[in-house]
């Protein structure tokens, strides 16, 4: 097998952004529980990540939601992010909260609600240019409730004219990446639920037009590893929503519902070439940590990402090709999992410090009293959540 | 084929109960959209789902939520329910807002969480005692997110301590009712997951405790008729929420999503003798309508059973059983479509008129002047929704 | 509402095509019940075939399956097919029989495996010559059984190239036409296991090669109505497969699980131009009569098409455009729901008479001699099955 | 964390049933694809098991199904498995593979069905008292095709009646164990569908009547180890069959789909008493291996189990339960996971060789000439299979 020693060059290429949104309050439609130390705007939240870039080193960058990460002077926003020592990411489109979005946004049947969705678009585009990001994500709530309720069709070309005046204005250095979603919060039909949609719209728009995948966001059973594949094949795989499931879209930390899941679904990054610095694949979290600490959760998180990549950078690829060639299911099989079946965590720990990491992040965090300081000090004010 | 006329007088026993909470605001963990003419108290509820019964004749009761329907003088309540023709039905705990409940409540490790809990409930079979109502429905959030975050085992034992305290205090003409759900809101596993487990637990306690069954808490591929028909078969069928989805707990418009699903659990409900006053079978409707008008929503759902109702009446069970005996697999398939694939509308217009009831009681409701009405008076307040 | 008359000339246009293997005994893993009269080779399946048109004048084609309908003389197949009122459609190939494909086929990492399996398809195209027939329909088993077992993209590529040799073989007025399946016989990954990778291997390859939307094959929760839309709006919609299902690939009669879901599928398949003989699209039947009667299961399922057609033609266009161009729920899903509870089955009765067929043509075979003589005629020799 | 030393007393006890009917050929609808070497009756399939049970120690007995395992000399057969160091164990009842049984056998119908169904279980009792069995375990394939096709009902009281008679000819120490599937072969119903069901039938029979749990007989998403601990606490839990899969009842070998939900279900065992040779629950397989080598398949299997059982016996429980108790959902995951994480390769393969065990028993049985040996000898005859 691999040795832990031939990874660390690539291990060191690891960059996982973080979700702004991960630090306010969440929860489901039964009930937001508030948290103590919840930031109350977006420079409280980039603090927060910077945390956890603090004991990781994993989490160089921040995403923004938009409008919840408003700001008057994003430059001011992005110096503060650099001061602690990150920088400001992917700027995610907001297109569900307005009373205007109730049956849609960039599909909706009405010009004037298209308008105002592409507007916003264009908008989150500019602030792309002053906060120095790459990617504008767009998740889109759009779909209907009841069969009948909309036509699937007019919908579906009205999405694809609203994108194209979206890429219109996408700049160079800039991608347009959508992202699919099986359903939620539309309980029909959902306008971009699926990757083949996902594919066949970004490819209509051209080459900085790409595909989101989101690991929640599929139905029962679906084979992720393999979309993983097959976008990556066709040039299309822009970036992904790291969180994990057992049920529905339920935004769990990533790799705690199936860990042998993640660790199928990195082997097919490396091994389609989405994984390093130049891959031109984003890692994202988009999770919730409606129970649990969020700093913390952050934390568990990139390390639980961390830990699955490392696994799948030990699979002995000779071996495998040998017995998969020989068409040996057994032997096959052993060698992928043999990677998987290895307790990486030593030798990050060990490998964590001699970059200067702390061994264990999250005692690290844990001792340090960042988290007693911000529960005691941010006392007043809105508390951030996925209203705000 | 039976004949409509031959199901008239079952159809009369037709007695559909209706959520408070259905008038009230609702939405997705993502945005809810508020609407014009929301009740801002129980006692606009109740006259909304009054308006319901007057054009349907379907919907004599109303059930409670309790806190979100607590008021000061619950005989006044009841006494304004029966001066609108209806009277106030089931009470449904709450135990999934409180900031204590955040990891649980009838099945929490804490005994201080789980005797807030009990007493909850305590207080709601007091309120049944002012209100005339007969049922305590149990609907638990309880739950854990994470494998290991608490213990399975521990969990499921206090639930049933919890209970058997309720119990002891449900009076000799009150039931306790426990409704089961595959998940949401927790995400890894549920305390009451599944009618096996609400059915062990129920067995345990006594003679009136009883299982409530969701039509939309099930697993994908689920066989919900066969569950009523065992039920049924084991004495423990209490009451229904109605309601129906394409994927998790969408909480759409009853039969919107499947109507031969609704078809096929009418069907067994009537062969198993869960039809009918005498029956002890609750029909009850728990939906959401996130995005469609709300009285008009629910006339819809009554008239959405009511038709499915019918159909499954005129199954021409003589011919029916005649076909499965001789193992004519598809003369029986037959037999049973036939009856799903009659339109009764035509003969239910004219029943309801002869009933002194509008043919068209969607229309009869549009024509009126109520929701005008209501948009332009209840201003100001705040508009009842899932918390309150 | 549109009423029958205005229907009946786009009802006259519909055609099914019946599969040859529906007729010859099936089961599951399991076990394969035979039945008395089952077809012993091509010609006796084409026999029964056209007893199904001859009652409902619904299905002028048969489809065969090779090498399960080899037979020396293609063109005597074809004169007898003609003499019996119908004639031969679409050519299926098989490539999940043979030794050689235990481990795949098209997508298989030996070129000696591939090789074979390029050459039964350009058999498959040579017989089409003589049988007359458009679409060469490929459905693959290839896949994996366990993870790491083969490498998903060094496959996915393999399929490519092999795809692109059959297809530079497709005549002018031949079709390619690539079916997927979500999961079985393969039970970890499926070489094309959904919409969007059928897509992408067949835009590849040019304007005769198309998609094969199987009903049955789908994760659960699956809008396969919206599928129906996508493929038709990107013109890739190739052809049907119908059956219906439950739980996984259930092959039962099509109609029999989810009635409201073919129709919804069929109202699509006319709202983006699929239907009628122009369309391109082919309506065929693809089902498993493990249990019942083979060919009266088939004219069940014909007959069954046919009325959600004749249901979803008649939907009231104009209003449900203008319901759902103001955004009234209630109302659109009502227009939709008004057609879909039409009984159309007297009309239709008529509509038959009127065409020279029989007003019921399940009683019209059942009174016939037909089933007795073939069970009486078909002893000795080796029944069809879906082995041979 | 607990230490390895701590626990191989525990892991000592383990002991995993092997099914003979592993080493035959299976496979799908589609195709069986024969392996050479396969048995070609009882004996040969014993002596298969005994090599698994050589290099691992862990597969002491083999599960018989009857009557695919029909001897003449139940005696000999026993003296032939004492010989090669194993014993006999489960009998495993077959009611779906005659004739008589097409629409089902101890639910069906038909008095003389139920008859012969009922016949043959008493004829599996005969023979354990021959084999020396204690548990009969009834997997039924009986269910419906279609809505309408049978009465749910009757079924379900007739399944009770016969259920009845056979528990009245379970000896003292024997058990009637009743297996639950989720659906196939039948695609409508089930007539034991879930462990509800299994549960509520057992219970009406007495203490000697228990529930079989197959890991992949459930629907998606179910959270088995939530079943697993609430039939141990209703004292219900009578044994395992083992297996995994991705999608529907796939019978992949266990471990392979899902390693973690393995790891949960085994904690939950041990965890509610379910775990060691005193528990009353049995461990067995019930695994096809269509495309892999038998043998060494289901030595990979039994290794897995025991994998997991290490890492499930190393959990910490004191520190999870303090976790769990303070409410700290991050730690308590924490604990859990860190049992998860643990490699327990080295240290099994240092205990094996300390027990004289091969400390690779996977490498032990290829080094063996045994495969060789058998393709060479087993020619001729007919090979075993699901229907011999």
């Amino acid at each position: 097998m691999t040795s832990f020693s031939q990874i660390t060059e690539a291990l060191a290429e690891q960059a996982i952004e973080l979700p702004s949104w991960a630090f306010g309050n969440s929860g489901t439609r039964f009930r937001v529980f508030p948290q103590p130390g919840v930031p109350r705007d977006p420079f409280e939240k980039v603090a927060d990540a910077a945390q956890v870039h603090r004991v990781t080193g994993l989490a160089p960058t921040v995403a923004l939601h938009i409008p919840w990460d408003e700001v008057d002077d994003f430059a001011a926003l992005r110096r503060h992010a650099e001061d602690l020592g990150v920088a400001l990411g992917t700027i995610n489109s907001n297109t569900f909260q307005d009373e205007a979005y109730k049956l849609g946004s960039l599909a909706h049947r009405d010009a004037a609600v298209r308008r105002q969705a592409i507007d916003h678009h264009l908008r989150c585009l500019d602030i792309m240019r002053e906060t120095g990001s790459r990617d504008l994500k767009i998740w889109l709530a759009d779909g209907t409730n009841y069969p009948g309720q909309d036509d699937l069709r007019a919908r579906q070309d009205h999405l694809a004219s609203s994108l194209a005046e979206i890429y219109a204005a996408v700049g160079e250095d800039q991608r347009l990446v959508l992202e699919y979603k099986f359903f939620e919060p539309a309980f029909y039909h959902t306008d971009v639920p699926d990757w083949g949609t996902a594919y066949a719209q970004v490819s209509a728009l051209g080459d900085r037009a790409v595909v989101c995948l989101d690991t929640g966001h599929h139905a029962p059973g679906t084979n992720i590893e393999f979309i993983v594949m097959q976008l990556l094949r066709l040039g299309k795989l822009g970036s992904f929503d790291f969180n994990s499931r057992f049920y529905a879209d339920d935004d769990l930390i990533v790799g705690a519902a199936d860990p042998f899941q993640l660790f199928r679904i990195i082997a097919e990054v490396i091994r389609g070439g989405g994984y390093g610095a130049d891959s031109g694949v984003a890692f994202m979290l988009d999770q919730c940590h409606n129970i649990e600490r969020k700093i913390p959760g952050q934390i568990r998180s990139v390390l639980n990402v961390q830990e699955m990549t490392a696994r799948a950078l030990l699979i002995d690829h000779e071996a495998l090709d040998a017995a998969q060639r020989e068409g040996d299911v057994l032997a096959a099989n052993a060698v992928y999992m043999d990677a998987f079946s290895t307790d990486v965590r030593p030798d990050l720990a060990q490998w964590r410090e001699s970059r200067g990491l702390p061994a264990d992040p999250m005692r690290a965090y844990a001792e340090s009293d960042y988290q007693d300081r911000i529960d005691a000090e941010r006392v007043g004010g809105s508390q951030a959540g996925w209203g705000a």
